[in-house]
């Protein structure tokens, strides 16, 4: 804000200009039940994202419209078909992408400057590394997809060692013991974002084997987000893949 | 006991050697503060091991002496210098390793089969693997160590594969995130027993985080002893390794 | 490999075979949504095991095609009537367990030198103790099963104990306390592989309490697996089983 | 009360008396940082007994000296040697078990009807048994000690049977993984008290293993008090022991 | 069994009626899912009782089917009505609970020597109080039950203090915080067993807040079962209540 | 009480009116399965609240009935339409909020004394936010609604700064890592009540990491409620809001 | 700050007042290590008070000096005598509290309205009572201490109602099953603010079981602050005491 | 390793220098009890790092010595003074930081690009933000310190909005709720590394609760490392500085 004052005191900016700026780094639309921030893209580069559970449909697709309204990007997380269909009515152009539970409609935005790739370590590990994959594509980032690369064959992932090299960051999903975030971070010098998944049973509890094991990796430049939390190690690599 | 009985009925046992091996099998030994479990050699192979953690240094030796005086092999876990020296006096040739809390006084038995590989993700898991490695030899195993082979160098432990594939039973002894067992264990056919270790801190909550990676492990083979359990390790891999 | 690569040097192996052995220990089939590791039977005795939890019966099938095209034996854990319907399409050899959660295809393999026992505590540990018993099996393992044999009535314990004699192995099963591991354990010599179930309400935080206590064993000899995890005890057991 | 004012009314009680009663039921003496429960006694057959933990031994001494004024018997848990000096010097007969961590001072009270039996898994568990006994013992109990029974050699319990058999409850002190509690609950009919012990270390989580496999024991008529908690278990065993 | 040698040396027993007792003792019937144990009753004066969850409803019936036709007193906890449709086709004078989720057939036998009081904290408290009750009464004891008195309206539990005086035995049945148990155990001299339930929601964790509230109880006399284990406290109490 | 007798005495209370008003005071009505404190309104301000879960839609019309039949205001908490459809027969005029979770009837009482704020993080917060806000005027006091101002959009609530400073007490309710009560605490001085809720998937385990967040929050004058407990945040901030 | 914009546009307030008031609401002075906040008496009626565990005693001294150095009210909360020799040498009139380990300074202040009583369950706890009881009187309210009135002995707690009934809040301190808070409560109606202590040893796992009890209790009008956080209940009340 | 061969076959490459670089790819040295990586900068951009728990001040040493001898940046984590003066005695001019922890000798390398902000809650994360800060320089970044900007004041962050805009990539080091992590995500666009620390008490549980805070941020672009892992974070955020 000072910046915006100085700029106006100098003459470089003119006071209306200063104003426009201001009243839209400030603006908030108000729906009752949502108090939506659509200064978000100015300040994050990307606009609100709506995280789905333990809203209505009705109440997803009314934040949805409000955001299509000002031609955003739009991008809706953990919601499932009876919300699309509300959605749909309102942002026709909205796609529903069943296995990653995600809403998205793409707008045209600036591009990250290398690949994400995304490595998971099986197949039930599928919803959360396309939750990923997908946010990341929304978010403008070239996305490479490396599945079932697990370290119980360990020569899987060896055999791909290229494309890591290829790689801006790295997204590794896994559930169980979670190794692979390790291994991953120990063979790259990129920054790599792990994500627990809750694939597992008994003592996996719910992801947080995984969870803790990525927390205590042995290999450096190895950071974590939430259990099956696909999205937010995307808008982290995203954040990454964008800076200049 | 029946197969006892039969024989005697059959003639093919005198019934004075019934009777001795009948005593010789329940034979317990009371010393007030413990019940000497004598014929836990006949029954497990080797003689009661004593857990040294809670027991005053002269009880440690109370139970040593009298263990000792059988001209039996003595193992103490998670012991100290204080109960060593109480030891010492009254079982003049049991030795003390210091990093592996263990005292112990060797005897001759029968040689397990095959090499017990002990495998340490790093430097800090040293006091655990030797406990693992020093109660295998102790239990008439040979032992090879690899320590320092944790994932996040992993060439290091693929360099040494020879070493791998030749052992009969491998121990793995890894703290932090634990991934060296499913490493090991997706490299390997022969049983994997996984100890735990508490080196780490914060979210590792005192080897929990590698407890439960080694709970969750997508290797197939592979089991697991308590946290910091070196000697219960070794005792798994004992009775592997003495199967006919 | 260097094995490979001194035979061929010194030509006790054609370069050739030499090629065909390589290419086969690397062998991996690329499906999109999995990698299957066909070169795991090489590696580790038994082809890759399908974990069912998490994939769609689509993938299951799938991956199963796979494994059967090359003549291998198949097993699912972990998976239901919906996934055995789209595997029968494929592999109509295929045979569902609904009890023990498992699909099955058996394969001839080399037989383990002696029998597993499989020791349930309880007639609710069933599901999972079949689950072991049955993999044990499908890995070419002679299994014996002794049923609801709890702690709270230990004379139907000790009444068999020629049957914990005899075994090369043993697999303890037990929820709730899972006290039978600890009291098998003291009893016999040879090694021990102890599953703690689900089995419980309450304070058995859904096997915890019996993993705890598992883990906690004052028996040696005593390795432990995951909640639930039939499968991983029978795959631990079957290594040791086939053990030279 | 009101069976109290009845005897009034009826004239079977004196008003004088009736208030005097009344007055000792509502006894409570104040020491400013304490506020002495003199009539609990009175209440639960047994004064109040000091919990030494957290208070200084100046306030120890302060109750313990209130206490034994009006003649009462003594008992402070979880103390150590500083308070039993404080003590000492204001209760003279007052007696100090170490190893116990208790003071005590034994007054003449209705004995209860038969043995209390504390049977202990392992020397390590000593130290609580023993507060167990002691504290039974000054409840005026007969007690039966029977230490170093833990279920890896199930004979040195099974050769005691009739001990077990004589007592009319039995006081079970287990750590590691609780497991006496169960069998000694399978074998008898009278109930009995289980204390988990913190005796062990790693997934033992301070005595949480045990602890939890007491709840969930198989066998019925077991109850469970705190971890560590022989007085508690002697307190609840004393009140089954004196009724009549 | 020793006694029994003994009596038939003494020629106080003939050997037939000894052999007759010692078969007896270790009688065991076996229907392949299950093991049941026969002796159970004599051992400790109520016959098996059939745990529900887990075992399908022919499991069920089959077992009861078992017990029942030795004439036995029938008590299975933790079923529904499918489960009692299987068994009243076996045992056509089983009785179903709903609310207590028991099935069971009362037979005569030994009463116990005071009254049960199941105290109970709230109406959601009363599907495991009743299990408490009832079971208590097949197992032989009057019972009074005392509910909703829960300590935020202290003076409904107060204005009963004359049921609480004439109680053998108080069984506490809480959730939520617990307290209840604490309350009673200060205001009565009788042993008193605490049942946490899952009463509650959030921090409650299934009960767990309430089952470490009555682990912590500072009033002394109090011990405990599981979470939602009225039957548990039913046997504590009832094996107390029929010591001579 | 002393302080009735006191003016008995005095004469400046008639006897009868004394007797009335005690009789009040520990008025309470049996139904067998609920014994309702009805004294509850004169002790504590409001008549005793229906906790709906774990209670039959029977049970709680019958408790809502004999607290209508008394002309006193009614609320329900974590109840469903099947509830309410039972209620409205017997109190025609009860409303029930399904968002909320409640069923009420208003009656007319002294009001608080000033405004209650409910700031709420998200959209996802608001059935917890509504619990809070309409239980709050059930208890006639003002509420004031904020929602959808979490710290990601910091300015949305900084913006409204006005309405934090207006109120008397503040509900803050958010799920996730509940950093709002935090912030909100640093700006104001009034007291602040904070309701962590469930809303959030992974590692907020049902609302654990907010509750932890509020528990150690930097601002002082933060109090924290169970997790989704809006009602008992609307009870605590009554209470201040009633006060003179 | 509207409002003072708008108080300066419309001629209420001088544009130089205006300016001093701004500053004063944003004054934070730098000590490189610290950024003292000074604008907090302003916003929440008291100055920053001093969090005393992590920092050395001469980062206390420093900043405690800054805030002295204004003339304002001193408090630091969880220190020791060390600190306190360093503070003493810079702000020469702060007094120690050795018991609740404090140190502070007082200065005149407004006066809270009513009195905030201090109950605590046991002499254990009087550490943390303590820090509430002179916090608050640090903070200018009227304090009543009532000490040892756990549950066990509840006539203790009852004979005292008056005091309770004339508090304005009250302050519950308790640790081990945490009960006193849902029994006062359930006897008064104005705010109680619970203070869960580490009092306690085993499964009170150092003050959770008192913090869920706490946090579950059935009586309305209870809130939570964090284990041993006398300051932060004496911080809630303060402001619930001084609201108008 | 194939772009390496494909250089040769192309002829871009000399056989001898293929081989060289090959041999230092894998370069590993061996001291019995460590296996250093040399080759971990070429891997990862610094050399190996020496984790200091666990390890003897010996060891330290000789780690130390080894990755100096080879002119390589010296970093030793969670070390103490005992160790320093191993190191110092052979590696000269190593330098230790008490407050962070660490031991460290700085050589010349590839400046990261830009700055990187380490923002501190409070004092009392000091050695956790110095930890990560001092880390961040000697892997060659330009680091801005920004301490004690809790959000209990929250305009003392606020005023420093530009220091937040002017960096790379900000990590965010804050103990007990841990919020500011998600007050920071909010304001800012680039990748946010979070490091809860230990710094609290109770219901903290040693940085538990501001671990699950930071990982449920509801701002996006938030990842996390372990408990009081500065140095974690800081290789986290040098990787993220160094991508071109």
């Amino acid at each position: 804000m000072r910046s915006l004052l100085d700029a106006v005191q100098s003459g470089a900016l003119a006071p209306a200009e200063a104003e426009r700026r201001l009243r839209e780094s400030l603006d908030t639309e108000h729906l009752g039940y949502a108090r939506i921030d659509h200064a978000r893209r100015l300040r994050q580069g990307f606009p609100e994202v709506i995280y789905g559970q333990g809203k209505t449909p009705a109440q997803i697709a009314g934040i949805a419209r409000a955001i299509a309204a000002r031609g955003e990007a739009l991008l809706v997380t953990r919601t499932d078909g009876a919300s699309f269909e509300a959605v749909a009515k309102v942002v026709p152009d909205a796609v529903f992408h069943e296995q990653a539970r995600l809403i998205e409609r793409r707008r045209p935005g600036p591009d990250g400057h290398g690949v994400i790739l995304v490595a998971a370590a099986g197949t039930s590990d599928l919803p959360v590394a396309e939750e990923a994959a997908i946010s990341a594509e929304v978010m403008h980032n070239r996305v490479d997809r490396l599945y079932d690369v697990g370290v119980a064959g360990l020569h899987r992932l060896l055999a791909e060692h290229q494309r890591l090299s290829a790689a801006r960051v790295i997204i590794v999903v896994a559930g169980m013991e979670g190794a692979l975030a390790s291994v991953v971070g120990g063979l790259v010098s990129v920054p790599v974002v792990a994500v627990p998944t809750s694939t597992g049973y008994g003592a996996s509890f719910g992801g947080v084997a995984a969870l803790l094991a990525m927390l205590n990796s042995c290999a450096s430049g190895v950071s974590v987000v939430n259990i099956d939390n696909g999205f937010g190690a995307a808008a982290s690599a995203s954040a990454i893949n964008h800076l200049a």
